[in-house]
């Protein structure tokens, strides 16, 4: 696993639910916007349009241990690694302002995939970025 | 205008925030969803994967008068009219279980783009199921 | 496990992304209606309101295994289990139309909390409910 | 109306849809983000926790000019003005980059509300903050 990155995500109505907290899978977002960040959204974006490639979650793993709450902005936490070059592993966090433990944790399988849904090896580009 | 067209939508967490009630984007979710019940969602889907034709809301114009709690089931009411042969003008509703008024009321026009988002005709198919 | 019970959803523009297929944490959107339904989601709101018990998300253990499309009306598979008088444990699946294996799997723990997310045992409606 | 205030917003898979842009709902999510940073989100958190007060949406109409992509960093622009003590209006647009006019315009008028649904004046702290 490499180091950890960090990702600010601030918790605004459009995230809570009726419950008063965030609604359980609005983390996975936040977690998606955070992996973009890390490999580089523009890059993606260039992926998508010229090479018709995107990255998709395979699988994920994930344990609620606190509820998050309006206005908090929370810090999520990333580290990944690789497992051949069809997948990378993500360790991601949702840590609460003052949390002594994090509030969401997630292990996430990602791959590439082209636009036939066909599984591709990690682009030379992305393993540039995560390299 | 045409007559009446009933969607029921049932709002689950996902649908409501932190104040307790309906988060008021959520409602134009639910006026597309009627309207594609009306147009009918197969042709929908056609239109765009065999001639890259799709609907966009190009005006909305909404007053929310009343909050939408968890649990219930509410009628979406839709009505349209042609405006020529580029537009169609939706009325559209969301009225609570016994509710005396409509808790959100809305105007909405819609146009036909094709995927380079020019303006196209709204397609002979469509015509054929609101009229 | 008990047996199968049966949900509708049909997919429209919001649960999908720019990919072409449906954004994946609305599976879990999904799997939290399917799970309503079996519960009940009236009696849902009334233990929410006179007594401030919600179910929340503990674990939720997913396998993405094929992308679903615009139109598509999916059947959300479930099947429950107790383990304790704390936990309810869901399996649950998503089957696109003529799918011949379930294109989103999930392994979900679900637990009862009191309006200061204090666990507590799962209510006796809720047991009547699921029994 | 004020001076305009300008908010980023970066779009995200979670925010597009199957034609490739931005979901029309999603742009009311941005202008209560950009609302909210005007007013000062952990003063709305207070008003909320404290007294039970909430801004809700009354009337919105919006024009949408142009289709916004993945991974455009956005700017909302936004502007307000007070009619009485009950209502605020927010003129307030989103502009891709490089655009050359809006890609959607809004008037919004928002009244505050405590937790029976009944209209309050606009809270002294708020008023603080937007004068």
């Amino acid at each position: 696993m490499t180091k950890v990155f960090h990702h600010p995500v601030q918790i605004y109505y459009e995230d809570t639910d009726h419950s008063g907290v965030v609604y359980h899978p609005n983390f996975l977002k936040y977690f998606e916007r955070a992996r973009e960040h890390v490999i580089d959204s523009d890059k993606l974006a260039k992926l998508w349009n010229e090479q018709g490639l995107g990255f998709a979650v395979y699988k994920a793993n994930m344990i609620f241990q606190d509820g998050v709450e309006f206005a908090e902005i929370c810090d999520i936490r990333t580290r990944y690694s690789f497992d051949g070059k069809y997948k990378t592993l993500w360790r991601q966090e949702v840590w609460r302002p003052n949390g002594t433990k994090a509030a969401v944790i997630a292990d996430i399988e990602m791959v590439c995939l082209d636009k036939d849904k066909r599984l591709q090896p990690i682009p030379a580009e992305v393993l540039a970025s995560l390299s």
